[in-house]
């Protein structure tokens, strides 16, 4: 596997902490974003779109179309590499999680993206002040919707849901870490907080942190 | 099951379509949002984040917390009702199908959202001109990128994806259906528009279309 990726982007820190979980070995490109190399032309032969990341899969050696979106791509690696499995067995069990997925890496993570600061900032009459107000919302109401889930819900363990990692607490800490470089401060969310203790004490999430990979400021 | 609902929403389109292709029938309880029905004590009972749509699975007399988010949703329809299938066979093509699903469903549509309305108008000191061009923004990119890799990649057929209807026309469907709703011109989708053309002669699509709801201006 190739994967194209940035050190800072949620979205790839998702990527980056399956496969560590799999045990599988994607060699890594980095497109620098915050140099613009991912609308440059060599970037954009091979993901059309732009997007990070985008996962090739190299096997049997067959030249494939690049997977994009962190969410498909996660399902793919379950699919490639069951085990350890992070969706529960049962159809509910993974209705849940991917229910608790979609509400961080769908409802929330779409809008505090660079695009959408770029439109707001530069169309939108937002100043620093209000894109940071912004922000803090969106990332306030999604947590603590999330928390009130987790608090309430049964089916909560020491991770999202029971005693093993799934795709849910890899959505919720690829959010928390991206709260954590904006420095950004979201009261009331003690479920999340334990559980991401239990997740940063796993070396599959320490490994993928964002200020661990290269180009991290030091 | 149990189907909390309202005309107008995309997300509630969908899980409407994909029970219509499983020939799956749902008691749909109408949660009138213009009327605030989905902040009532009563709805925040059944699902206290408020959401539609929400599915209730009753069977097995069953008492079971509700399935939320539709994409969640979805798949958890196609593992209990495998037939007829809305995603491949194979692990790359459901890969591309939920990859498609995501551009649509949770790169696109969480920015146009009456949460995001409320915020823009009432906090960020848009007027009605500014959100309209915010929507058609985010709907313009969203499709065009939707319809570069529709109309450049080789697995693109009748459907989203070869010859059978998946989740990603399901996704594109619902959001065509609220660009219709709210009047707004998106140009160049000329693939969209053909596979749209394909969804709409299937009545799991026609029954499912918002203005055909209960609740819908006629």
């Amino acid at each position: 596997f190739e994967l194209f990726a940035f050190w800072r982007t949620s979205a790839t820190y998702r990527v980056r902490v399956a496969l560590n979980l799999k045990g599988v070995v994607a060699e890594e490109r980095i497109v620098d974003i915050d140099a613009g190399e991912h609308r440059s032309e060599a970037y954009l032969a091979i993901n059309p779109l732009g997007a990070i990341p985008a996962l090739i899969d190299r096997g049997a050696g067959q030249s494939r179309a690049p997977l994009t979106q962190s969410l498909a791509i996660l399902e793919f690696i379950e699919e490639l590499y069951p085990e350890p499995a992070i969706l529960p067995p049962d159809p509910h069990g993974r209705a849940r999680v991917r229910s608790l997925a979609a509400m961080l890496a769908a409802d929330t993570h779409p809008l505090i993206t660079p695009r959408v600061r770029k439109y707001l900032t530069s169309q939108g009459g937002f100043d620093d002040a209000a894109w940071r107000a912004w922000q803090t919302h969106w990332f306030t109401t999604g947590l603590q919707a999330v928390e009130h889930r987790l608090a309430s819900e049964a089916e909560t363990g020491a991770f999202c849901h029971g005693e093993t990692i799934t795709i849910a607490d890899i959505c919720l800490a690829s959010i928390l870490a991206v709260l954590r470089i904006f420095k950004i401060e979201v009261p009331a969310i003690p479920t999340i907080e334990r559980i991401m203790r239990s997740c940063e004490a796993h070396p599959a999430f320490a490994k993928a942190a964002p200020l661990a990979q290269p180009g991290a400021p030091r």
